[in-house]
C-alpha cells in the first residue's frame, strides 16, 4: 500500500469522519498498490446488475467471469441473485470497462494485469486495460464485500465500502508448483486450487506431472507412460484440456513439468530402454528405499523418444513455457555404467554435471524446436546453456541473481516450499530481490546478511520474473492438500503481487485470517477437512480436548518427517497430518508473552490460556490412551500439561509479591526443557518457547 | 434389535469377556433386526480385498458397489487402498455371496433387502439373497469400521469388531419427499442426498419436481414448461437419467411427483390454457401473496395435455409408481368460474371435492394407461377412486388406516415433515402403525391416545407400505438443505427400517450423534455449512460467542416462520437459518436438569454451563450491535443472559444452605417468563424450560 495513501486513510480514521466498528474497514490480500477508503458504502441487493463496455467487453474471459462474480457474491452474502439480463451502465451496480480486447490466443508472461476500482455509494466502476485486469479487479471487489456495519439510516445487509483502488502486480510470474505425482490430485481438486490461486491473484499453475512415483498425463503416442508409469490415476488429455480452459478463464497460465533426466522412474517403468542400465524399472512408491533413477543421456534413442514426447505435450499445453525439471540427478547410476563412462571420456566430460549439461542442451534444442521456452531447476544451469532457458531456483536468491548476471531469467522457489511446515511470516519474509533469513530469523549459511538487496543492474533485475510457492506431495493426499496450501500460500501471493515495502507482519496475519475464512466460500476445505480428520482420531470421544492439543503443536520442520519413510501408500491419518502447518494459537501466545513482559497487562488472559490448555491436556488422556492411532501422542499431553503448570507458576512470580523458592528457576527449566524444541514423533509443542521466556524472565536465577 | 440378542450382548459386556473402552463397541443406524457382538476384531489394511461370488455376483449394482465400498473405507480410515484385482474368497478380507441375480430391469417395491453380515477375526462374510441386500449390508459394514481400541497385542489402526448381524427392513417403502421446486437443488446436491439416503437404508427418493414456484424437468414435448415455468433452473432429461442411474446403483427407487391440479402455477405460466380462468398466469415466487392456482378439470384439452405430458414423463422415469400430487386445491377459483360451476351442476357435483375426485379419476386412467400406479396425497381419496391408487398421507395415521380399511395402499408422511423444526425424538416417535403424539407429547386433536395400535386386520396392515420424511424448500436453499435433512432424517429411517420395539430415545440420540459425524465422510455439509453461515454473520468478530448463542436456540416450530412472507428470492442468511433445527445443547441441559433434580449430582456442571452461556451472551453483544443482519437478535442475548443468571441463582438455592428471600421465586419467574417459550423473530430460546424447572423446584413459593 502506498504510504501516502495509507497515511491519508489513517488520518481519515483519526478525524472521526467515519468510526469503523470493525477491526478494519477493509481486508485485502494481496494488498493493492494504492488504496483510499472513503465514507459510505454501496449496498448489495438481489438485483445486483453488471454492465460491461469497452473494446474488450466481448472477451470470453470477461463474459464468463461476470456470472461467476454474481454467483460468488450471492454465495458470500446469502442473497439470491437470479440471472438478470445485461443492463445499461447507468442502471448497473457494477460497471466494467475494458479498454482493450485481449490479444488473441494464449495468455502470455507479462500480460498487463493493471486495474482500477472505484466504489462510490451507488455505483462500482472497474476499469482495466485488459480482460486480465478485469479478472484481478473482480477478486478485489469480492474481498471488499462485507456485512454492513450498523449505523443510523443504513439497511441491514451486505455492502461494499466506498473505496478507490489502483493496482498492478510487482512481478509478472506468480505461481504455485503443484506436485500431482506423489499423490495424485483429481481434476476437481486442481480446479478448486485454481479458484484459490485466482482469488489471491496468482497467475501460474506449474503442474508437476511426472516424478518417480507416477506419470500423470495420458500420452497417446506413448500410452505405457500412463499405463505402467502410474497406479491407474492420471489425467486424460480431455481432462487436461478441461483444466487448461478452467485456468485460462481465471487468468492463470499452466506450465507443465515433466521431470528429467532424474526423478523419472515412472518414465523408465514404462519405457525401460530410456534407462541408464538394464531394466525393468519399478515405479518408486517409497522414495527413501529406492535411488532416484535417471534417463540415459548418451543414447540417441533417448532424444528421439523425448522429441516425440515433447512434440505431443507441447501441442497439448499451449503455454509458451515448458518445464523439464532437471533437479537432483544422482550421479551414481551414470558413473557406474560402463558405456556412459566411456561416452563421458570420449566427450571429455569431467563429471556427471557436465553430462547433465549435455543432456539439458539437447533437451533445450528439442523444446525450442517445438516452439517453447525451456524452464528447469538450478541444476540445468551451465556455461553452455542458451539464454532462452529460465531457471527456477530451489537453491536461493543468490543462485537466481548469479543466473541473472549471466543473463538468465529466473523465478524463486527457495523459501516458498509449503511442505516444509514453516510459518506464513517466514514465507512472507522471502523476497526474490533480498537476501533471505533462515526460518529461525538468522542468516542462511554463509550468505549475505538477511535483507541485503540484490546487487543487480536494472536490466538484470528485470530478469527476476517472480516466484512460485511449491508443494511436494509425498506427505499430503487429497484429504489434507488444501491445508498444506492454505492460507500460507496467500502470504506468498502477497509478497509477489504487492509493493516491496509491504512488510507489516501483524497486518499480514490479520488479513490472512480473514482470507483463510473467505477462501471457504470458494470451496477450500483447509479447515473443515482437518476437523474431519481429528474427528476420525477422536472417534466416540468428545473432540474438544484434542482440538485444543492440536492447536498447540505443529509438524516438525524441514525434511525431518521424511525420515519416517512414508511411502505413497502409507496412511496419512496420524495427528501430525490433522493439524495446520502453523499454529495460530502458539503464535498468539508467543506474542502475548512478549506483550506481557513489556507491560504486564495481559497476565490474567495468559493464566486463563494456560489453565484451559492444562485442563485439555488432562481431559484428552482417556482418548489418547484408548484410541490406538492417537496413543503415540501421550508424551505431547505430558508436555503440554507440564509447560502449562510451569508457565502458570512463572506468571504468578512475575505478577505477584511472592518470591520463588531459591532453586525454582533451575527446577522449572529442568521440568520444561525436555519439551521445548524437542520432537515427539512428528510434532513440536509450540508453546514451549513462550513458556521458557516466562521462566527466564521470572525473578531468581 | 432383538431383545434376546440385546440381553446377550449386555450379558457379554457384564461378564467382562471384553471390556470396551469405548462408549459403545458399535453404533449402527438404523438398528439391525438382530445383532450379536463378539470378542476381537478384523483389522483394516491397505490391502483390503473383496471377493464376490454366487449367482448374483455379476449384477451391475454389486460390481459397481465394491470399488465404492473400498473407496469409502479408505476415506473413513485414511488408509490408501490402491485398486486391487478381485481375489479368491479365501484371500479376501471381505467375501460377498449373492444368492440370486437381481430380477431384470427396474427395482420394485418390496424387492428383498435381507442380508447377513458376519465378522470373525480375519474374515468378513456378507451374504444376501439379492444385490439389494448386498447394498444394505455394505452400509452396515461401513458403519462398523472404527479406530481400534488399544489392547495388548492389538496393532494401532482401524478395524471392524467381530459381530453377527441378521437384518431386514420392517417396511418396504422408506423414502424422502424432496421438494426441488421452491428452491432448485442441482444434480450434485441430489446425488449427495442419495448417498445419505442409501447410508441410512432409505430406498425411495420421492422427487417433488413441480409446484407453483417452478417446473424443474426438461420436457421435450412441452418445452415451455421449463422455459416459462422455471427461473432457468431445471434438470435436463440427461441429468434426470444420470440421477436415476445413480439412485438405482444405490438401491433407491425414484418416484417423480408432478403436482396437479393445484400447486400448478408453473404449468399454467407455461400453458395458460390449462388454467381455470383466463391467463396469463405468473410463476409464483411468494406463495403467501398469490392464491394457489389450479388446472381446469372440466376441459377435455386439459386431459389431452396431461396424456401427452404423462406419456413423456412415465417414459423418462422407470419406476412403477407415479405421483400426481393432488394436495391443497383451493376451491375458490373453481367455484368462481361460471363454466366450471355449470359443469359441476351438469354432472351433479356437490362441491369442489367432487370435482377433484373426477379429476383424480381421469388422471388415474391416464397414469394407468401408461403402465404406472398412481400415488397422490390424501385429497385424491374418494369413493370412486380405483384401488390401484396409493395414498400418501400428510393428514396422519387415521387417514392412512381408514384408507387401508377401504383397500388402499398408503405411506405416511404426517409427523415426518423435516421443515417444521421438530426434534428427532418427535419424528422417531411417529410410527405408521400407532396413533401419534403431538410434538409436545400430548394427543393429536381428538385422535386416539398416543401409542394406540392401528385397528387393522393383518391384510389391511400389509397395505401400510411405510413412510417418507418430507421437506418443503420454501425456507431452505442449497446452502442449508443438508442441515434441514440431517441428521434428523436418520431417525425416521430407523423408525421405518428397524423393529417396532426399538424405541429407546437415549440410544437413538447417542447413535444419531455418531451418524451425524460419519455422514460427513459421504460429503454431507449439515454441520460445516452452518459454520460458514455463522462466520458470514460474525464477520470480523470471533465467532465463538455466536456459536454458543446459536447452540441454545432453535427456529420456531410448525408453519410459524412462513408468516414472515419469505419468497423464493428472499435472502435466507439470518441467524435462524444458520443453526441446526434441533439444539443438542438445550436437550442435554433439559436432561441435565432432570438428573439434577433427581440426584443433585451434576450441579457444578450445570453451574459451569450457565456461567459459560452467560459469558457468551455478554461477549456476543458487540457483534450483534454492529453487524446489521444480526442486530435483531439482541433480545435473544438478553434472554440468555437473564435465564442463565436466574438459573444459577436457583441452583445455588437448591444446592446450598442459603434460603432465598421471601419473594425470590415470584421475582425470578417474572424475570424469565418473557423468555420462556416466546419467539424472538424466528427463534426460541430452548434453555428456557429447563431454567423454569429449576426455579419451580427451588425452595420458597
Amino acid at each position: 500500500m502506498n504510504t501516502l495513501v495509507r497515511a491519508a486513510a489513517l488520518a481519515a480514521l483519526a478525524s472521526g469522519l467515519y468510526a469503523p466498528p470493525l477491526p478494519s474497514p477493509i481486508s485485502l490480500m494481496p494488498l493493492p498498490k494504492e488504496v483510499t477508503v472513503g465514507i459510505g458504502s454501496l449496498p448489495i441487493t438481489g438485483a445486483f446488475a453488471v454492465a460491461v463496455s469497452g473494446p474488450g467487453a466481448q472477451d470470453a474471459r470477461v463474459q464468463k467471469a461476470v456470472p461467476r462474480l454474481v454467483a460468488r457474491m450471492a454465495r458470500q452474502t446469502g442473497i439470491p441473485m437470479p440471472a438478470v439480463a445485461p443492463v445499461s451502465e447507468k442502471d448497473a451496480a457494477l460497471e466494467i470497462v475494458v479498454a482493450e480486447m485481449g490479444h488473441d490466443g494464449v495468455q502470455k508472461l507479462g500480460d498487463n494485469e493493471r486495474y482500477s476500482l472505484t466504489v462510490a455509494d451507488s455505483h462500482i466502476k472497474l476499469a482495466a486495460d485488459t480482460p486480465l485486469g478485469v479478472l484481478r479487479g473482480m477478486e478485489t471487489l469480492l474481498q471488499l464485500v462485507r456485512q454492513t456495519p450498523n449505523a443510523p439510516g443504513v439497511a441491514a445487509g451486505f455492502s461494499v465500502p466506498n473505496v478507490v483502488i489502483q493496482d498492478e502486480p510487482r512481478f509478472p510470474w506468480r505461481g504455485l508448483s503443484f506436485d500431482v505425482s506423489r499423490h495424485f490430485m483429481p481434476v476437481d481438486v486442481v480446479k478448486r486450487e485454481l479458484d484459490g490461486l485466482a482469488a489471491v491473484k496468482l497467475n501460474v499453475l506449474h503442474w508437476h506431472l511426472s516424478d518417480d512415483e507416477g506419470f500423470r498425463v495420458e500420452s497417446k503416442k506413448f500410452p505405457k507412460l500412463q499405463e505402467l508409469g502410474s497406479d491407474g490415476m492420471f489425467y486424460t488429455q480431455d481432462e487436461v484440456r478441461d483444466v487448461l480452459a478452467y485456468a485460462a478463464d481465471r487468468g492463470i497460465r499452466v506450465v507443465p513439468e515433466f521431470d528429467m533426466p532424474g526423478h523419472s522412474s515412472s518414465f523408465l517403468a514404462a519405457y525401460p530402454e530410456l534407462g541408464s542400465g538394464p531394466g525393468p524399472f519399478p515405479v518408486v512408491h517409497n522414495h527413501e528405499e529406492e535411488p532416484s533413477l535417471a534417463m540415459d543421456p548418451t543414447k540417441e534413442s533417448t532424444y528421439e523418444f523425448l522429441d516425440g514426447f515433447i512434440e505431443e505435450m507441447t501441442a497439448l499445453f499451449p503455454d509458451e513455457y515448458f518445464h523439464v525439471g532437471g533437479d537432483e540427478v544422482s550421479p551414481k547410476k551414470w558413473l557406474g555404467t560402463p558405456h556412459i563412462r566411456a561416452f563421458m571420456e570420449e566427450h571429455k566430460m569431467a563429471n556427471a554435471a557436465a553430462l547433465q549439461a549435455y543432456f539439458s542442451k539437447r533437451v533445450l534444442e528439442i523444446v525450442t524446436k517445438h516452439g517453447k521456452h525451456m524452464v528447469g531447476w538450478d541444476e540445468i544451469l551451465n556455461r553452455d546453456l542458451p539464454k532462452t532457458a529460465v531457471i527456477q531456483s530451489w537453491r536461493g536468491q543468490q543462485s537466481l541473481w548469479s543466473a541473472a548476471k549471466d543473463g538468465y531469467q529466473g523465478i524463486l522457489s527457495a523459501g516458498y516450499y509449503l511442505d516444509l511446515s514453516y510459518s506464513s511470516s517466514y514465507h512472507y519474509s522471502i523476497d526474490p530481490m533480498k537476501a533471505p533469513a533462515s526460518p529461525d530469523g538468522g542468516p542462511v549459511g554463509k550468505g549475505l546478511p538477511p535483507g541485503s538487496p540484490a546487487d543487480l543492474t536494472a536490466d538484470q533485475a528485470k530478469l527476476i520474473l517472480g516466484g512460485e510457492g511449491a508443494t511436494w506431495e509425498e506427505l499430503a493426499s487429497v484429504e489434507m492438500i488444501d491445508a498444506r496450501l492454505w492460507p500460507r500460500l496467500a502470504a506468498i501471493a502477497e509478497r509477489l503481487w504487492s509493493p516491496e515495502s509491504d512488510t507489516d507482519v501483524a497486518s499480514m496475519y490479520q488479513r490472512l485470517q480473514v482470507t483463510s475464512e473467505w477462501l471457504e466460500w470458494l470451496g477450500m476445505n483447509h479447515r473443515s477437512n482437518l476437523v474431519l480428520m481429528r474427528q476420525r482420531l477422536a472417534g466416540p470421544y468428545p473432540r474438544h480436548p484434542l482440538d485444543v492439543l492440536a492447536s498447540l503443536v505443529e509438524p516438525t520442520k524441514g525434511y525431518s518427517r521424511h525420515a519416517q519413510k512414508y511411502g505413497i501408500f502409507s496412511p496419512l491419518n496420524r495427528l501430525s497430518f490433522a493439524i495446520p502447518y502453523e499454529s495460530d494459537t502458539a503464535r498468539e501466545f508467543r506474542n502475548g508473552v512478549d506483550e506481557y513482559l513489556a507491560d504486564k497487562r495481559n497476565g490474567t488472559e495468559l493464566q486463563k490460556n494456560l489453565a484451559d490448555w492444562e485442563q485439555a491436556a488432562r481431559d484428552v488422556r482417556p482418548m489418547l490412551t484408548n484410541q490406538s492411532v492417537l496413543t503415540e501422542n501421550l508424551p505431547v499431553a505430558d508436555g503440554v500439561e507440564k509447560l502449562c503448570q510451569v508457565g502458570a507458576e512463572a506468571l504468578r512470580y512475575l505478577s505477584g509479591p511472592t518470591k520463588p523458592p531459591v532453586d525454582w528457576k533451575k527446577t522449572a527449566k529442568a521440568k520444561i526443557d525436555p519439551f521445548v524444541g524437542k520432537r515427539f514423533g512428528d510434532l513440536l509443542i509450540q508453546i514451549g518457547p513462550g513458556v521458557r521466556k516466562l521462566v527466564e524472565a521470572a525473578p531468581g536465577s
